[in-house]
């Protein structure tokens, strides 16, 4: 059976695995102060060309949005989200939880957002009997696999400039982003044009852990402490420098991104010559076929995947997803079997 | 030099490490709802006689209190906890960051709580201008090396059901309590006498983890969504089923925890011997030597650990604190070295 | 200047100033805990024919709605409101605040819920990483002047108990709605529909004051901890007591809303005569005219109002709004004088 | 039956009354943004010598206390205050339902804090593991009667500058501070000397009502979001202005609390004189007498009184309080009373 559920169902890349492994009878400091996690955020930050970014290692995805909105935000202030955000839709209300309101714009399939829906919910806050809307959340890849080109993200970060707002990147699949065709951010684009942003190593290589990456020095400066306060303080922190150590050592980080993207445009490309249309061109390791309904029993027994949703009476939208771990063996085995069932 | 700063400075056991590269290459499914989990999950409930725990996997202590904490109560209702407590003297506030008042009761130096404690909250807060104490917070051990008794544990029981307050034991270091001296307490005991518990693992040989064992039929149900919204679900969540599994398999965790108690207490009697007072009498792993000023160059020198306090204008309260990991070669290196020096 | 603004922008109604007047020297016991405060929840009761309603006096609506929401939900629970209810669009983020999660429903113009909406995201909130949906929110009449029938209310109402709902309702304005044209809606309905709602006092003669009733016996108990840990406990509670005592008497409540819904519905009839359209049919005290925007700086010097909202380019909606104090002069002169303009 | 139980069981002085009838017609812009409120804020500001002060009308003090420290503190910072502090006494964990947590200092009866007491806490929180102390609050008059002198509030003030810290004033019952023998504070030191304070008006002749002085710049600006979100925006806000313009014209606050002392003190003297001493020297409208216990059937008969605390097994603690509204009759009536009994 083929695996495209997700790309966080396997542990992580043995470079990785090796170097916890090499490491584990050492006597670290604890609560990621030790040599490890000063070098891996030395080598973001030299990759990211950002010399006074703070850098700080975080365990998942949903803590790292929910902490950083939480540390950088006041009480009263508010997050604009695309409805499709990750932190509007799949994390249990942990914004919320923290205090704050999530004001909800609507995109197209690519799931992107633009200038003019944050500027649209400036204006109707400008009402002081509403929350202030202080950051705008992003993803890249965006969770329907959206990539924003330079252009795009420049426009967003003036917007936000322009109206006091921070701009918030979730980078939980940002490998996949930037090694995406026609992509033309960089890392230091990312620092330059973001105020904090976060490198994925969950969904990348690694057994856990996401690097924020504040480049806004006004947010810097007590993130410890709320860090802890929310639990996202891991105790044996050096295990998260140590993984991020090894994915950014000689690209290992982007080879594996390739991988996954190269893995999944091709299943795309050979799922398109059967015939399939998708839901909207991703060019990451995320895919969204529209296949018929009568095809489903059949993926059920070929592969694991995800049901995305309902296209129209008779056809289904499913999410396909690669990762590092993907061997074309699985992909070029799916589509032979598809091609023997039409 | 020799180490004993703390319980959380090195890896974790070789069986684990083992056991998680093992597993490494699988696919599995996410989010704790693998078969590792369940595996794990079916031990602790054999091995504490309660076949209907619900037995959650959380990442680390701070995020196990305060996301039990906040599961269990309603936003009026406070915890009594001791003050040495490690909810209100180790955490950044996070109980009070999810909204609950900590009611903070004064103990002996072993920093155990008492009945009494208990009842004059309860009988204080019968004002309904005040919070409602409606969980006792202990740990065992404590964070002096404090161990209850199953007879102190059963009135602390007692107590709590005939005040209508749940028991909450926070056992990050719960395997060297159960092994050290004179303890007579067991795992089915605890999840007798309490409405929930931990059984460690960070401090005791996984890489991170804690086992949450709620065992009152009333606080278990939709755990798993404020858990969820609190960042404590790990995506690969089946990293930590495999720890634990491999943990309580063959009663490995109880001879790591062994194996630090004996360290500390061959430790302990060997400071004595050289004429060094202890704060605390403590049958655990961690011990609190009071010594001389004038000695502490030297234990700079000699290892790592931590001060705790003043003991009077010329003595310092210093603590001492084993693992698994701790060699006995260590702890007769230093007797040695301090033997040469006084 | 005719004023339309709103209808909590003038003081009480004199019945309720010489109540408070009388009052005034007396001295009663605080917090609420006093014989106007019983009288009036006894009031209350009797009206709602709900012998076991727990009532608590607040002193105002946004307060009402997060304290009642905070009260009756657990951390990972959310509510389901109208796009337009008050507590999203007009709270300033009130309810996320104390954590919860607005799941937010399309409606029609007239702001009324359907419960296919409700379905919908109790179906989508399956899924465990989201809250658990737990209650639903809506207000009669809606911000927009909509007033449920009791066919609808008990549509709603079904459906809540099927899906494990909680009902509550807002009740600012409710006095309007339940004297308006073909509602068929008492208040013992409410009570037996909902699980909680509110009478408003603020909007409908009283200085400020909304009785919160709620009628489900597991949400009563520990009100009284949360309203005072919200700042909801008012030291004088009595005021509220002695308000509301005065409004309940002789009918007085209903006989303001009466007054003040002929006049919004004289003014409507009126307009429509002179050819403007209204944006949706409300039978309430709250009115939607469309007019061109060339009429507006003469309305700006005629009369208090408020624009609500583009219409077209050329077409802006605004608000009128009667209150028990609005005179038949003002109604009269406006239509006069725009009958002059035309 | 004589009244002694507190300050805030009577409603509000007549002037206060009178000022609020005459008000009663008339047409006013809501939420505070009226022309009353902007009187009272200027005649604050001048009163206060502090002109560029953003004065704020609330409505309850736990409502002042808990949004004043929910807006000026970030998630990760905390409260030093007494022990026997309002804000942890009395407010049913107000301020930790915000997240905030309590640092709790001891004192001596008179619940002042010492400059010493924050530095104990300061230090103790360089532990980034901790919280961070943000603000010092206080109370003038304290819970028993305490008033600071110029010179301990300058201190206090001084030592919250060195340490970063904000300086945050509960004056609840500020007026009989104020106003009682020895007192060398002014409104404008209060200004000067620290970040926020609040001229209570509930317990000194308004109805209800607090006005909170905001002098720290920093600390101004957004403060009526938060305001909204936490419930603390009266509708009909004009109502908050009308009063305090009642009470500082002409020093007619000053003359209430003047009244209330000088019933207090005349109390307080004439029980010493029959030889029943106090728990502290207190110059405020709170007394605390030590009375036998043999002597408590007498005063329930006799009074409307508060029992404070046991002093031993044949001795209590009781508390009186006077207001505006105490009649020298009371005073007189109690005192021969109470001699006819001895």
């Amino acid at each position: 059976m083929y695996f495209f559920r997700n790309d966080y169902s396997v542990g992580c890349h043995p470079a990785v695995l090796e170097a916890l492994s090499k490491a584990n009878p050492e006597y670290v400091v604890g609560y990621g102060m030790d040599p490890y996690c000063k070098k891996a955020a030395d080598l973001i930050r030299e990759l990211c060309a950002a010399p006074n970014a703070d850098v700080q290692f975080m365990i998942g995805g949903t803590q790292t949005n929910f902490t950083a909105i939480a540390a950088f935000l006041r009480p009263w202030e508010s997050v604009i989200t695309p409805v499709s955000g990750h932190v509007n839709g799949h994390e249990a209300g942990a914004v919320e939880a923290t205090g704050h309101k999530l004001l909800q714009a609507h995109t197209g399939a690519n799931g992107k957002l633009s200038p003019d829906a944050i500027k649209a919910f400036v204006e109707e806050c400008r009402d002081i009997h509403l929350t202030k809307p202080k950051l705008v959340y992003i993803s890249d890849a965006t969770e329907t696999g959206g990539v924003y080109s330079k252009a795009e993200l420049t426009a967003l970060s003036q917007c936000c400039k322009e109206n006091d707002l921070l701009l918030f990147l979730d980078g939980a699949r940002l490998g996949c982003a930037l090694v995406s065709q026609h992509n033309d951010l960089t890392l230091p684009d990312l620092a330059e044009l973001t105020d904090a942003f976060y490198i994925g190593g969950t969904k990348n290589g690694a057994m856990m852990g996401e690097a924020l990456v504040i480049t806004n020095p006004q947010l810097q400066g007590d993130f410890f402490r709320i860090k802890k306060q929310l639990g996202a303080v891991l105790a044996k922190g050096w295990l998260l420098g140590i993984q991020f150590q090894a994915l950014l050592t000689d690209g290992l980080y982007f080879k594996l991104a390739r991988h996954a993207v190269e893995m999944a445009q091709y299943l795309q490309g050979g799922l398109r010559n059967l015939g399939i249309p998708m839901m909207v061109d991703s060019p990451t390791n995320q895919i969204f076929p529209i296949v018929p309904n009568t095809l489903l029993p059949h993926l059920d027994e070929l592969c694991a995947y995800e049901v995305w949703g309902k296209a129209d009476d008779e056809h289904t939208i499913v999410r396909f997803v690669t990762s590092f771990a993907t061997p074309m063996e699985s992909v070029e085995g799916l589509l032979a079997d598809l091609k023997d069932l039409t």
